[in-house]
């Protein structure tokens, strides 16, 4: 497998299992495509699955996991504590290896094309894939929710990418799109001050004139199992590429000297693409013209 | 491609880049084997090749690769500044997948036998294909050089594995076997003074009460395309679990204190294992609780 996409789509679904397990399976059961992991929620009564493989085997898995999930979920009757808009809320596509962003906005047309066709239900692309600013935002395009759905759709602004000025009326409506992937990565202080990890959220987030492609806020943690309280500085970085891991890490330890605090340790949340993680490698080992596609070994088994 | 053997054979020729080329098209046109990479260096007037493939590539391309470089590399004009004794001058076999240290023994006796009655170069054993304890070290099989080993092998405890009693008059003698993974590691400093890389390298490497499976040297470089020369601590470490990349960067940048100097920038030769380098990030990083095996998003493609 050279070339790897990544997909996480969320399923309005987070306590029947056998529904869980019927369209979990659309993607075990798809050549050239791997799942990796499924995290039922009971409250927000929704599922993360996470799957990889090939722009071709994510393809079929896409459309067949949102066939399934149109089959067996009713939004008509659904309810939990996350907004949702449709059976396949959400199926975000990320370049992983050996492709980039324009492939995955790429395969979400396709997908989004076949999806309208196949199972009939409306497409919304959005992020890297919008075809108007305003879809590029998640949140304003399930604005309203499955509830709402069908009369958004009549104004002009809203209408769906594909599938037409409806919705699917057991399945509502989808989002589809190109993101690039997303590390969530912490920092915590040596100090339980949280007004503090705020003001470093302030400096180095891209919203305030940080660091571009970066999302921070402060937070007070409370330490159950050492019983201790710390503030910590809680980052999206939504491109590592743009803003690799050191650059942050270093600019939060050096903004901590200003309150003569220090970063006690870090943690990233989840998974985490190797370039990352090598790339920091590189950069505090001062390693001279590394190739990263050449010299890493398991860039040749993958 | 299941079964993956590399090999990292250095040939004695670092500057005529049509006998290097000559070479490497030995690597590339055999069937069954990928050529990763070669990386001439000029003062030492030596060459790392990187390739891998299935045992019968591997011995099929290794056998063609002594042979070319027997006829093109002539030892009695050769000068550089790292040791040598052949034209190729050592030829170590790894397993990467799906294969084991046992099938690189064997492909290791294979390919001596081979090079003996087809290049008539005489050949070590040596590393885990060792026929005596003493020839585990390449080093010590070394000792003397080309010009001393037509000597050598008169003695009985130094009489080749295959080939019998002689050297190859222009292409000399080679050193074949199994050995485990090995990062190439250099560190280059802000100094020319030799003799300070060569009191480092003493300090960290085990040999000498230093780092647990490490080896180093100090060399003199000269870089031609800056004009500059550097001193350099050059690195082999044969297990980056029991001592990692980073230990021994801020133990040499600890030492390198002692004289006034920095570690200027490092280098990475050839093949890296992905762990080394995320071990090295997670330490800089200073990441709580990481779990390589599950937060690694390549290692549930592997």
């Amino acid at each position: 497998m050279a070339q790897i996409i990544e997909s996480i789509p969320n399923i309005s679904e987070g306590r029947r299992m056998d529904v869980i397990e019927a369209c979990v399976d659309e993607i075990r059961s798809t050549p050239g495509c791997t799942l990796l992991s499924f995290m039922p929620d009971e409250s927000h009564n929704r599922t993360v699955i996470t799957y990889i493989g090939d722009a071709k085997g994510v393809e079929e898995a896409s459309v067949k996991l949102v066939k399934k999930a149109a089959e067996l979920i009713d939004l008509r009757e659904h309810k939990g504590e996350h907004p949702r808009m449709g059976a396949v809320d959400v199926m975000p596509f990320l370049a992983i290896k050996d492709c980039d962003v324009n492939d995955c906005v790429e395969l979400s047309k396709r997908v989004g094309a076949r999806i309208a066709e196949e199972a009939g239900v409306p497409v919304f692309l959005y992020e890297h894939s919008a075809t108007r600013p305003e879809r590029q935002n998640l949140v304003k395009i399930r604005k309203g929710q499955f509830e709402g759905m069908a009369e958004k759709v009549q104004d002009d602004i809203w209408e769906p990418d594909f599938g037409g000025r409806r919705i699917h009326p057991s399945a509502g409506v989808i989002a589809v799109g190109a993101r690039p992937p997303l590390i969530a990565y912490n920092l915590n202080l040596s100090t339980d001050d949280v007004e503090i990890a705020k003001q470093i959220a302030a400096v180095i987030r891209e919203k305030d004139g940080g660091l571009k492609c970066v999302k921070a806020m402060g937070f007070e943690i409370d330490d159950e199992k050492t019983g201790k309280k710390y503030a910590q500085v809680s980052i999206n970085m939504t491109n590592y590429e743009q803003t690799p891991l050191y650059r942050v890490t270093e600019m939060v330890k050096s903004e901590a000297k200003k309150w003569g605090v220090t970063v006690v340790q870090s943690e990233i949340i989840g998974l985490c693409p190797m370039k990352a993680l090598v790339d920091s490698a590189e950069y505090y080992l001062q390693i001279k013209d590394f190739d990263y596609d050449v010299q890493v070994l398991e860039n040749h088994i993958i």
